[in-house]
């Protein structure tokens, strides 16, 4: 169904920034492009924090992948997950998903280039039974499961007569001080001090505790130390709290255990939230066996100077899923703009060998041209580190708007995205603040069928 | 925890529009008023079927209750499921459901007056084992679902081989002809002729069939039937298929079984819709097991003239959960404006017996001033029926479009809302066209997680 390729084919593993760029790269090939994805819409994840404190609606950051590329013919999207690859038969193994009603089919798919830029899930450094108690923030079920979870907690201490447990429904810990971490805390204290400030009566919103645990001494670690005490002092206007150098050893339902110095110590809180860790998806492990490539303790594959695995040239890794050392030897962090260049370069590379201009032994290394990095705090307030210009507040704030407003995916989502901002702005209003129930509300509705009619009375 | 009022309390289960409207009509009085609700947000119902055609977000046409009443500080929100009603001790039984991640407590609430406004569910006849094939649309959850359905219909259709199930899944049957199934078959027929017409590269989307079953013979026969034929004209316009005076006798996961004249016929399809019935919720038996009131064979609860139930003066029953019939002995119909007189009349009335001004001997019997109805039938079409005037068109549609905006509880989602839609009506776009898994998001992450870092490799 998918094979029969006469033109080159160019086989795309996620819908993420850097599959989605490596596709717009070879708009104008002559080649087929066969782009699979779990899901059918690319998301822009640096805004899933807002979706998961209600300022945003999923909506507003997800744009179909089919509209992205419905004008670019050589593109076809298969919704599907790979589940293994054989780089010497040149094949993927992929599970098609267009629909969970019925049984899935699974196909192979024959290609001549093979692009992975699957990404990275949240990891747990091996306490996976944290998941449950401590959901991350990596797909849209998360950021509504988190949602949910938030606006619950309010509601559940505005019912409670428990002074104890009260205090414990409104103490928010977030685990893990990067990006993140930082802007899930600091909108949820937004939250509690403007959005909520007038809806409840029991309760007083504003009395809500947000605690950031992390392993290292400051917030926002990948930035300078002025930049991270600039944004640490803006999140202790916000009044959220801090434990450094410590350690999560456990969470139950209704607490989190903390090591500082080998002393253990207890928050009592029902909402945990995840933000200390990713890991690459276990794609990652399937093609480094396939290919005998080495994979980091991240499960990140190790990748070549030209982003190919280990000795097969046709078979590329870029993006959060590729382990990609710079000249200096640093790892290349797990961001929008290393996948997007990463994407370009593979992009043109095949497209040169394809034509023919360029060998095989030709190929330059990859050269990540870093043109700095911000970070949102919350409300009108960001760090930015633009190499030599280092700035912090609502210059930043603006820049960091400007520059994700421009980048997401569709015209609509833009223009919807800035008017909902603006308005969130204004008003410190989040209107998206749904606790929507996966699966329930059909249960619930399913009951109510079978048990109404059965003895109608008129 | 919600007793001890001293004050006369006023207990409003349902924050649809007739619990809404009752609890906004006390905002001045001197009453507390608590407002229970299974969730925390207000739903504007009559625009769920753009959500489940992907043309609008969930938090697009639904608002927090608790914003809505932030500024009535009479007014406090329960978030929790009204399990039964004691009108002889003049108590309710509420399941709070804050969350559902621990034990949900139940509570007692004691009231002076109770206002039931708790809506309506989805009506398979008695055959309930129709609904896992064929959803409903009444909830938030309803509607991610069918978008989910027909939008995996058209990938599944896609990636088929085989022409007949191809046809199959390109096959969609909406089963009524009443307001729902029109906007929702006029929505799809929309979705598969203009927004998702460049989307694929094996199926042409346009070859969609959408097909209409229903009972009666002709379409929105709450219309007169001139007004009814042009709606029906501007359907075939759009290829909708009709099948009338035909009954659904049986729902399986590739067909539809219709009886028409005594013969049964079958359509072959993967999306059937459920928009054939509507019935009281299971609250409306308890409250008519309570006091003793009849219910119709919908589970309505029969109502006196001043809308209270059987000589419990202080127990109404209002909206789509009452049976009401005006002079000429016509059922109100369960429309908005219905619920929304209603609930100012309940709430004036309590009002005045509060303040002690009226006796209950003096209540006047409710009367509905009927100021016309609306239908929707697709993009820039509608029929109005405004007692003497009569029209359909495009006047009807920006009338329609008017009004509901209008209605829309809260500022941000009004102009949200003319936006998208502006957007929408321009571009034929449906950005909204995400296929969520509830819950599955999250198992497929529980998975990863567990099986990819147990053995990394570098």
């Amino acid at each position: 169904m998918v094979g029969n390729h006469k033109k080159s084919h160019v086989v795309i593993v996620g819908g993420g920034f850097g599959g989605m760029q490596t596709a717009r790269s070879l708009a104008k090939e002559d080649v087929d492009v066969t782009l699979i994805d779990r899901r059918n819409f690319h998301l822009f994840q640096p805004l899933l924090y807002q979706v998961a404190t209600g300022g945003l609606s999923p909506a507003n950051i997800a744009a179909p992948i089919r509209s992205i590329f419905e004008r670019q013919k050589n593109v076809s999207v298969v919704l599907g997950e790979v589940l293994d690859v054989d780089p010497q038969q040149q094949t993927v193994e992929v599970k098609l998903t267009p629909t969970d009603r019925f049984e899935n089919e699974v196909d192979t798919i024959q290609y001549d280039y093979l692009v992975v830029a699957a990404g990275s899930t949240n990891s747990y450094f091996g306490n996976e039974h944290f998941e449950s108690h401590a959901p991350g923030l990596k797909s849209i079920e998360d950021a509504t499961e988190i949602r949910k979870r938030i606006l619950s907690a309010f509601e559940a201490a505005e019912l409670e007569d428990d002074a104890r447990r009260r205090e414990r429904l409104l103490t928010f810990v977030v685990v893990g001080a990067g990006p993140t971490g930082v802007e899930l805390a600091g909108a949820i204290a937004e939250l509690a001090r403007h959005t909520l400030r007038h809806d409840f009566r029991n309760i007083n919103p504003q009395d809500a505790r947000v605690i950031i645990v992390d392993g290292g001494d400051r917030v926002l670690a990948g930035f300078n130390e002025k930049l991270s005490a600039k944004a640490q002092a803006y999140l202790k206007r916000l009044k959220i709290e801090f434990q450094f150098n410590s350690h999560v050893t456990d969470i139950k339902p209704n607490l989190v255990k903390v090591k500082h110095d080998d002393k253990i110590g207890e928050i009592e809180t029902e909402t945990v939230l995840w933000a200390a860790g990713v890991a690459g998806v276990p794609l990652g492990k399937r093609i480094a066996a396939a290919t005998d490539a080495k994979r980091d303790k991240a499960g990140r594959v190790v990748v070549e100077s030209d982003l190919s695995v280990n000795h097969f040239s046709n078979v590329f890794v870029i993006g959060d899923l590729a382990h990609f050392e710079n000249d200096e030897g640093d790892l290349l962090p797990g961001v929008a703009p290393v996948a997007i260049q990463q994407g370009a370069y593979v992009g043109k590379m095949i497209a040169e060998e394809v034509i023919g201009d360029a060998e095989l032994m030709d190929r330059q290394a990859f050269v990540y041209k870093d043109r700095g990095q911000l970070a949102t705090i919350g409300r009108s307030a960001a760090i930015a580190d633009l190499g030599k210009l280092k700035f912090a507040g609502i210059i930043a704030w603006l820049l960091w708007l400007f520059i994700h407003i421009l980048s997401l995916a569709k015209f609509q989502n833009r223009v919807l995205v800035l008017f909902q901002w603006g308005f969130n702005y204004l008003t410190f209003n989040r209107s998206a603040r749904l606790i929507t129930e996966p699966g329930n509300g059909n249960d619930l509705r399913a009951e109510v069928g079978k048990s109404d009619l059965d003895q109608p009375q008129s």
